[in-house]
């Protein structure tokens, strides 16, 4: 299906990924960052530039003398990438260019969450989106972005609890629906790719992106790539075990860290405490009117993501960890708690580890999803 | 240091590690195997060929026709490594071909384990492995490995808790007395290497070794490549949290697995249960006649270690996990414990994670000292 685009031999995609990431660079300087001898260099670079993917610049000679170098830069606006979140409830969309830049968002409601219902929403706002004059000759690729677990693949949804989804071949309905190629992937996935390629991973050997919502995920770069684990599962900050003999967790097991601070823990326990049952915004009202009770609530919950957050740091020592998501509204009530037992379980220097707090909104993991389509530029065929 | 050595460049190192990984190989097989062009790959072999770190063997034609092949191979005795292993009573020496195949071993008692003390001793060692014929013109390399916190790159102790050392410049010292080019290593670290290379971490995309005893150590690979941690601290799966609210542990914190697991935390719980001082010799002897609550004491070291087990598999998802150590004495007391809580925690597929328990001597420890050598042909400079 990826007629017209470069297939990226390793070295090919090794030069790629040092244009995209550093560039522009002249051929001289591909090879002394890569090791790669300027025979090889050369053969690398010219599928991309055939395609369009990259250009020459207007050679410079800064010294005055010697052979001009000609810099190879990115074209961002050579191929638009489609990204889709899906939630239960609605359909979130983007338009990025190569280098992830949001050219079109929309969004869509969803009466129901069903494939069959989903697959033709989501065409819809495909067509939507490719109207617009000169970017349905530009799109190839589709990326969806899905919570639960993905057959990157095959783009089949293995499992996806949140929408109710089981054994699910979302690529090939949404390719017979469109006609473009689809790549689905999990959602922390993707917008780890967003965040390794186009974010504050960029440049760093190791870093974690956190989601705190309805489930606890955790997207996990090591040595520069992506932890995917030899059985599909890594990144399961969620069900670290941290209370052992705590609270029955949704997946079957004691202890984990949803167990005690995923919304659906949160919510319950809250209700709970309080005697009456409490949505998770009547909890964060009471809360941050000085209910004490209801406090120590979101404070467990800080504390059981600070002890996940601690164990990660020890294994792995990342440069960085982003904590992102939904869960982040209630950051006021869980921050400090989450601080501080990080700090306090963090082994040495590991506790030099960022943790950087950020926002996060669906069109962001939207993005993610189109750049689940550029990262197969990236990475070798 | 490295004169006539081959100073590997990235697409050098690449190449010499597929030809010691899955040689022999001819040119056009390596460079079917890595992406290089085929003048990347001649490039890159001419100095490990110069050097006769590569041989080409006998030109192969299997089909009769064409351009005959001539695979290169590794010539395991065109360099032997020096590897010592450093404890508090003893040194253990070996002699390693490229292969890592130990060609000899040796062993001194230690009166005393100053640096003043074992500079000296490792001194003699070396002068007596390097007696045989032959040899001294083939060794160039020491690897010291030492527990604790150690800076490669310069070659300092940083800090060895159970040698009592604190900024020892171990590597300068040794070259002063034996001339060797010297590289020093945690030999966690050491022994991780020499699994990733040579021993059951070979093909596997990421595994973790951990090792039971004074500590509890974890050299983790991950995408191919040791995990150093941003900071400099990773795999300590001794300090991850597993009991929060449970014992102190001599780093500080409390709940670490160290806290539960490590020999000292084994003796000390043991001995205020039965009530009276015991070794740990005493305490397993007590303890497989049949005694129920030092029994329990080992059951509750499993039960922690198969917790940070858990925590390990699902936050990395490793194919392999290799558990070995002095502690393995006693794994009938703490193996079905470990296993059980490994399994009860490990998420979904994260379960499928091999569990190898493995025993280990002084000289293993050692011939990974000497692959921290052979490790450096591997690694671009």
């Amino acid at each position: 299906m990826h007629y017209n685009s470069p297939q990226p031999t390793p070295a090919g995609a090794l030069v790629f990924t040092t244009v995209l990431t550093r560039g522009p660079l002249s051929r001289v300087e591909i090879g002394e960052l890569t090791g790669l001898s300027s025979a090889t260099v050369t053969k690398a670079t010219r599928p991309f530039l055939d395609n369009g993917y990259l250009v020459e610049e207007p050679a410079e000679d800064p010294s005055g003398r010697g052979r001009p170098r000609s810099p190879l830069a990115i074209r961002a606006d050579r191929e638009f990438f489609l990204g889709v979140k899906v939630t239960a409830a609605e359909l979130i969309a983007v338009v990025t260019d190569l280098r992830a830049g949001v050219r079109a968002t929309t969004r869509r409601p969803l009466p129901e969450c069903t494939p069959e219902a989903v697959v033709p929403a989501i065409a819809t706002l495909v067509e939507e989106l490719l109207t617009e004059p000169g970017r349905r000759a530009r799109v190839r690729t589709l990326g969806v972005a899905v919570s639960g677990d993905i057959d990157r693949a095959t783009g089949v949804v293995r499992s996806s609890p949140f929408l109710g989804w089981t054994q699910v071949d979302l690529a090939a309905q949404l390719h017979a629906a469109t006609g473009l190629s689809v790549l689905v992937e999990n959602d922390v996935k993707a917008l780890t790719a967003a965040e390794r390629w186009f974010g504050s991973g960029l440049g760093a050997s190791s870093f974690a992106l956190v989601t705190l919502g309805t489930g606890v995920g955790c997207g996990l770069v090591v040595n520069g790539a992506l932890v995917a684990g030899a059985h599909g599962v890594a990144g399961e900050l969620g069900h670290v075990p941290v209370v052992p003999d705590g609270p029955r967790c949704p997946c079957g097991r004691t202890g984990c860290v949803e167990a005690v601070a995923a919304e659906r823990a949160i919510v319950a326990r809250a209700s709970e405490v309080a005697g009456t049952p409490l949505t998770l915004a009547e909890a964060v009202a009471k809360a941050r009117s000085g209910n004490e009770p209801l406090r120590e609530v979101f404070a467990q919950a800080g504390h059981a993501i600070g002890l996940g957050l601690a164990a990660l740091a020890n294994l792995v020592g990342p440069e960085r960890i982003v904590v992102s998501g939904e869960g982040l509204a209630a950051y006021d009530l869980i921050g400090e708690n989450l601080r501080q037992t990080f700090t306090a379980h963090a082994f040495g220097a590991a506790s030099r580890c960022t943790l950087e707090l950020r926002p996060l909104s669906f069109e962001d993991w939207a993005r993610g999803a189109a750049v689940v389509g550029i990262e197969a530029l990236l990475s070798p065929t």
